[in-house]
C-alpha cells in the first residue's frame, strides 16, 4: 500500500524544513535561503532581500467583512512587514492574483485602490504580476523586494545568550479584533436586519484591517546604530516568533507576561469575551510587529523608545523558553500560533 | 445601482492594461515594470530580472493527467522562460504554494523533487516561499530572479521595419499533447477498464508536461554577438506573442504559414483530430519557443542555426500583423491565444 502522510501532521514549518531539508545553494550570490523572514542575495556587493506570501480566501481572509481596498493594502504590508524584519528597505513588488467570475472590474479596481495606497505610502514600485481565474477562491500572491547595505541585514539566527528581548507596539489586538468580526459575521448571518456596532472598537478592528509594516522602528535603530542581534516579525503569534528566534539561535528565553506590551482596547475587550489577554498575545498573530533582541549595552537607548519594550532576555538553550507570570509562576511556551493546516 | 464590469469582457491582457494605467514608478532602481515578461531592476549598476507566474488546479494543470513531479517541473520552467525571453540568465527562484487536504506529504515531495530537478538543471537557487492550505485546489505561485549585464536585457518593444521574425524550435505540438491527454482522460471517465495507448506520442505529450525553456539559444546569442531588437517567450500561441510584439514595438509585421515550424508529429496528429496545425501553431500555446526579432545583417548567422526558423519580417505599424498562407492568400492575424478568463 502507498504510504500516505498528512500535510496537518506536520504542520507549516515541519513541512516546509521536510520539503527542503535537501536544498542545496549553487550560486555564490545567495547568501540568505530558506528558513527567515526572507533570502538575501548579493549581486556584486550589493543585497536584495526577497520574500513571498500567499494570502487565500476561505484561509487568509473573509471577503465577508473585509473591503477589497484594506485586501489589497494588508497583502502588500505582511510582506513589506518580512522586509523590514530583516532590517531592509522595500523597494519593489510583484502581485499575483487569481480570480473566480464573483470578482467584478470594480472590485480589483478597488483591491488595486489598496495595492497602490501601501506602495506610494511605502515607497515601494509595483514592477509586475500574473493575473489569471480561479475555480474558487481569491488567492493574492506577492513577492516583495528590499535592498540593504551589505552584510546589514539581521537574521533570526544570531541571539546570544544575555541578549534583551525586545517587541514594538502591542500584542494581541489584532486577533480580538478578527474575533469582533466574526462576532458581527455570525449576528448578521441569524439575522441580517442587526446592524453592526463597532464604532466603540476602531483600535482592534484597524489592527486586523488594515496593520501597517514597522519601517519608522527599523529607521529609528539604523538611526540610533543599533543593530539587532536577531528579528522577526510578529506574524503568527509571540509564542511562536519567540521559539523561532530561540530555535535559530539556538539559545533559550524568559518572558515576563507583566513586560508583554497590550492596549487598552484589547484589554478590555479579552474581559468581555472571556479569555486572558496574555493568550491573544501570544497565540493570536498578525500583529505585525518586530521582535528582536539586542546586547545589553543598547538598553539605554532602546528604553528611551516609548514604541519598544523589553520583555525579557536570551538564555542557555538547554533552559528552554519560560514565560514568569504575573503571579510568579514559570510557564513552559509553546508553539500554538496560527497554523493553516490546523 | 452599483456598475459591474466582468472580467471577462476585459481578457487578461485588456484587465492587466487597466488595472495598471496609473502605475507610477518611484525608484530610480525600477527600469522595467509591468509590461513585459520579466521586471528589470538596477542595484547600483547589476541589473536582476524579476518574473511571477501563478498556476491554478483546474485552470492550468489537471492532476488526472499530470505527475506532480513533471508538475514541479514545469512551474519552475515556466517562470525560467520569461527570464530567458528577456536574455537573462536565472539564479534563484521562490515556490508558494497553496494545498488542499487531497494532498499527502508524499505527493508534495514528487512535486518538490521536479522543483528541484529543473533548479539542479538551470542552476538555480530555491531561497524561499510560502506554504498554506486551500479549501479547494492546488496552487502554485513561483518568482523567479535572474541577472544580466547592465542593459543586455531584450524587452518586447525594439523591433523596427525590416527587422526579421524568428521562432525556435517547433510550435503547436504542446496544444496537441493537451488534447491527446484530454482524449485519453475522457475515454478513462467513460470506460475506466481502457488502458491509455500514448507510447506512440511521447513527442507531444513530453511537450505538454515537460517543456525546457531555451537556454541553449539565448547562450548562442550570446556568444554570436547578436542581440536581438525585441523578444518574447511563446507561452500563449504564436498570434498573441505576435501582436505583442508588434504592439510594444509599434510596428506591423508578415510572417508566411510555410515558414512556421512544425513537428512530423503534430502536423500527424492534427490531421487526425481534423485541425489545421498552422492553427494550433498559432492559438495553441504552451511550446515554450523564443519569438524574436533580429537586424537583417543577422541574417546569415541566424539561418545557421538548425534550432531557429526565420518565419516573417517586420513592417510599418499601418500594415497590421497578417499571415501569408500556402495558397498566397493574405489573412489578419487576430490573438485566439488561451485567455484564463474566456
Amino acid at each position: 500500500m502507498e504510504m500516505r502522510t498528512e500535510v496537518a501532521s506536520l504542520g507549516e514549518f515541519g513541512l516546509i524544513d521536510h520539503l527542503t531539508r535537501n536544498n542545496e545553494t549553487r550560486n555564490a550570490g545567495t547568501i540568505v535561503s530558506v528558513g527567515d523572514d526572507a533570502a538575501v542575495i548579493d549581486q556584486f556587493g550589493r543585497q536584495s532581500v526577497i520574500t513571498t506570501d500567499l494570502l487565500v480566501e476561505g484561509i487568509h481572509f473573509d471577503l465577508m467583512y473585509t473591503p477589497l481596498k484594506h485586501l489589497g493594502y494588508k497583502a502588500v504590508v505582511v510582506n513589506l512587514s518580512d522586509l523590514y524584519a530583516m532590517m531592509a528597505t522595500p523597494t519593489q513588488i510583484t502581485v499575483s492574483i487569481a480570480i473566480s467570475n464573483k470578482i467584478s472590474v470594480e472590485a480589483l479596481e478597488e483591491f488595486y485602490e489598496g495595492i497602490y495606497a501601501a506602495c506610494e505610502k511605502y515607497n515601494v514600485d509595483l514592477i509586475g504580476g500574473d493575473t489569471t481565474s480561479s475555480k474558487s477562491g481569491f488567492v493574492i500572491s506577492i513577492t516583495a523586494i528590499g535592498e540593504v547595505a551589505p552584510d546589514k541585514y539581521v537574521k533570526r539566527s544570531g541571539a546570544q545568550k544575555g541578549d534583551l528581548i525586545c517587541v514594538t507596539g502591542d500584542l494581541g489586538a489584532a486577533y480580538l479584533g478578527l474575533q469582533l468580526l466574526e462576532r458581527e459575521k455570525k449576528i448578521f448571518l441569524e439575522n441580517p436586519g442587526v446592524q453592526p456596532d463597532l464604532q466603540q472598537q476602531t483600535y482592534l478592528i484597524g489592527r486586523i484591517l488594515k496593520p501597517e509594516p514597522q519601517a519608522e522602528v527599523v529607521e529609528w535603530l539604523n538611526e540610533k546604530g543599533i543593530m539587532p542581534t536577531s528579528m522577526i516579525d510578529v506574524s503568527d503569534g509571540l509564542s511562536s516568533e519567540l521559539l523561532h528566534i530561540c530555535k535559530s539561535s539556538e539559545v533559550g528565553c524568559v518572558i515576563y507576561e507583566d513586560k508583554i506590551p497590550v492596549h487598552d482596547d484589547a484589554r478590555n475587550i479579552a474581559m468581555q469575551f472571556g479569555v486572558s489577554v496574555t493568550t491573544c498575545a501570544l497565540s493570536g498573530g498578525e500583529d505585525y510587529e518586530l521582535l528582536f533582541t539586542v546586547r545589553q549595552e543598547d538598553y539605554e537607548t532602546i528604553s528611551r523608545n516609548v514604541n519598544i519594550s523589553v520583555i525579557g532576555y536570551v538564555t542557555e538553550k538547554e533552559e528552554g523558553a519560560s514565560l514568569i507570570t504575573k503571579s510568579g509562576n514559570k510557564h513552559q511556551i509553546t508553539a500554538q500560533g496560527w497554523n493553516a493546516f490546523a
